[in-house]
């Protein structure tokens, strides 16, 4: 048969749909792309937010052990409730309740496919309202964006304040508000900015979302990863002011992005949340989504209650240093500037001086050549809404790290515009 | 604050939009409620599709160890490719091609969370060609339909034939299709139905599909679980005459429906689906999608190759036992017709003569009231598309498939009408 000249009914012709997505992998392979197969260094990736291959940030053996015991006994081979099995969120919520005034329920705690899938249904929840539109930080992790494209969720973006620790502008979500604004997000610990917000800050972000009645989507999926001066305090110390969806992990509190284990949180003292559909919408929308796995789901109680303290002091440390080491060797480099010492989460947010340097477009074509030229990849700040900025990820090990900054330095110098 | 006369922008009264939705799942929990807590007979699950909880059906050692292995490694914390990691995609390329007359690349599978995630990207894909349609089977299993109508995908319906073993009514098929049709659905071996497809009827179904100008999207998760005398073969052996899109997942072979271990898979040998734009859609719907945990990917290879017949031989043994058991105590029921023996998958459709009953509304009172007097639960065909059927799995430990069938055949007796 002549298939050369069959027409088929799904043909592009037709005007498919494209689901035009910035996705930080996507940015990822191009610089890949990017590579010098002919460098025989080592690439160095500070890039991406998953430390995991390194051996100082391998997970704690109680959460191998956790999924050993789940395997072996040969319960947890079958389909779990969409909601997820009752042990795991009873676990989940009694690890959110150790920094809440007021104690969530199992009920308040859904489990999610890692923070991805929190962040899908958190949208998915929010588009289901006629016309509505979110409010989204600005540089953000992008996921937020792709996916409110995705779900055609209208989006508006506030500016977070590099002169003060990338706080939220205020004024700036006071102003984009309107009667069709149901949600705002904040990203703390943040990605990409490595901030960490005050309680003070978190109070005036909570009384300004009472103030336009929108709830508080809080990304939390960096909680307890930090190493400044400020505390990590969830948002859902707040919820008596205002809604709070908490979205979490164990991805990285635990060093494992891979297994895919997060939840979405209702802190929801008041229950308007329950009232107004939200938790409805919630459920509705896990009925016809795909579950974490059962037997990781069966680990979630073992891996939380039997992690000591030491394991994440040892983290945040090893985070800690790499964050004085990143911070430090980027004061050396004239044509980067660093508005904010990172506190928390992976990455540091810093700003091309593009003046400085010859032969350089912007910021996607800096990190293009740096990775052809020095096999070192960084993250173009369009990835995040940031036009010549970069996101530079220190949770690399130590040795790694100092080597890729000083190739960063070496190509800004390489670039450098002759005075 | 007064949060009780507060206005929240996201409350209900807006209209918010509700995924309206039948799920087997959903249809079982109104079930379970409808149990009587006084009865202290064990529950009989002759509704679900998931047997790993009886110690017949457990899963081989191999794949436990596999995932042993996979964790131990501290290899696979890692996020994984967003179509999958590269050895898991060949084991399971390797697996399908044991069965087809061309090779499979690795670039062809693309991993996903179980069967059901295959389903949620094939029909996103679909639903990206502007109004497009797709034809399903009636019966069907429903999240094929609430998934098209959470994507905003038409659906036509045409019938599975029971007289014929529940084959593809074809002239139904092509009456129904029109040029916005872009693929028809077959699950095969079946679910509800029980049917294995013969090569002649598939060989049929593929020429329709290639007159019609659509693809088949063949659900193959049941794939070599028979024990007729019809064998197993999979579309994608027609996949010179039409493209194919193959869906399918180790939960049923392997009995670990919770591992949430899928694929999809491109049956394209003449590079349709390619030249098409349908890959490039796959992909970019996998760039916003969640992914199997990767250690769980990882494991894959290990759990294929590792597997020996022996497995797969008690496990169909013992499901042709289970159908014999329940083919010939439903013969016992005047109430109750089986028009087509079972030859796969884990379950018989089997139609109601209300007509012989009293008291008795439809399938779903019918099986509510079992549920109350008999703790037996069985599907009411309501939840596949067929009123006044029931779909009763087998996949049970033959102690209680007897003990269940034995307990539906009083029930039966005690609401037949007076002579």
């Amino acid at each position: 048969m002549e298939s050369g000249t069959k027409k088929w009914g799904f043909q592009a012709k037709k005007g498919m749909r494209s689901t035009a997505s910035i996705s930080v992998r996507g940015v990822l392979n191009r610089l890949a792309e990017s590579l010098n197969k002919e460098d025989k260094r080592e690439v160095i990736p500070l890039a991406h937010g998953d430390p995991s291959a390194f051996p100082c940030f391998r997970t704690t053996p109680v959460a191998d052990e956790a999924i050993f015991d789940a395997v072996r006994s040969a319960k947890n081979n079958h389909y779990a409730p969409t909601v997820g099995l009752l042990p795991a969120r009873r676990a989940a919520a009694d690890y959110l309740n150790r920094d809440l005034p007021y104690k969530l329920s199992p009920d308040d705690v859904f489990l999610t496919l890692g923070c991805i899938q929190a962040i899908e249904i958190a949208v998915a929840v929010l588009a289901a309202i006629p016309g509505a539109n979110v409010l989204l930080p600005r540089p953000c992790f992008p996921y937020y964006e792709t996916r409110a494209a995705h779900s055609c969720l209208d989006v508006r973006h506030f500016d977070l304040l590099p002169e003060k620790g990338w706080e939220v502008d205020l004024e700036a979500v006071e102003a984009l508000a309107d009667e069709n604004t149901v949600a705002m997000v904040i990203i703390n610990p943040g990605n990409p900015c490595g901030s960490v917000y005050s309680y003070q800050h978190l109070e005036k972000v909570a009384e300004t979302a009472r103030k336009l009645g929108i709830m508080v989507i809080s990304d939390e999926v960096y909680g307890h990863l930090t190493f400044g001066s400020t505390p990590f305090v969830p948002m859902g110390v707040f919820a008596s002011t205002v809604p709070v969806l908490t979205l979490g992990s164990i991805s990285k509190r635990w060093i494992v992005p891979g297994w895919r284990m997060g939840w979405l949180v209702t802190n929801d003292p008041d229950g308007i949340l329950q009232d107004s559909g939200v938790v409805a919408s919630i459920k509705d929308y896990l009925n016809i989504s795909s579950d974490p796995p059962t037997f990781i789901q069966a680990a979630v109680p073992q891996i939380i209650e039997n992690t000591k303290d030491d394991f994440f002091s040892k983290i945040n440390n090893i985070l800690g240093e790499a964050a004085d080491i990143c911070y430090g060797k980027i004061q050396d480099i004239p044509c980067i500037i660093c508005p904010h010492k990172p506190e928390g989460s992976m990455f540091v947010m810093v700003k091309l001086n593009l003046t400085l340097l010859e032969g350089i477009d912007d910021d996607v074509d800096f990190c293009l050549k740096l990775a052809k030229e020095e096999s070192v990849m960084a993250l173009p700040g369009m990835a995040v809404g940031m036009k010549d900025w970069l996101r530079i990820t220190f949770a690399v090990e130590a040795s790694a790290l100092e080597d890729g900054l000083e190739r960063l330095k070496v190509f800004c110098q390489r670039h450098a515009k002759k005075q």
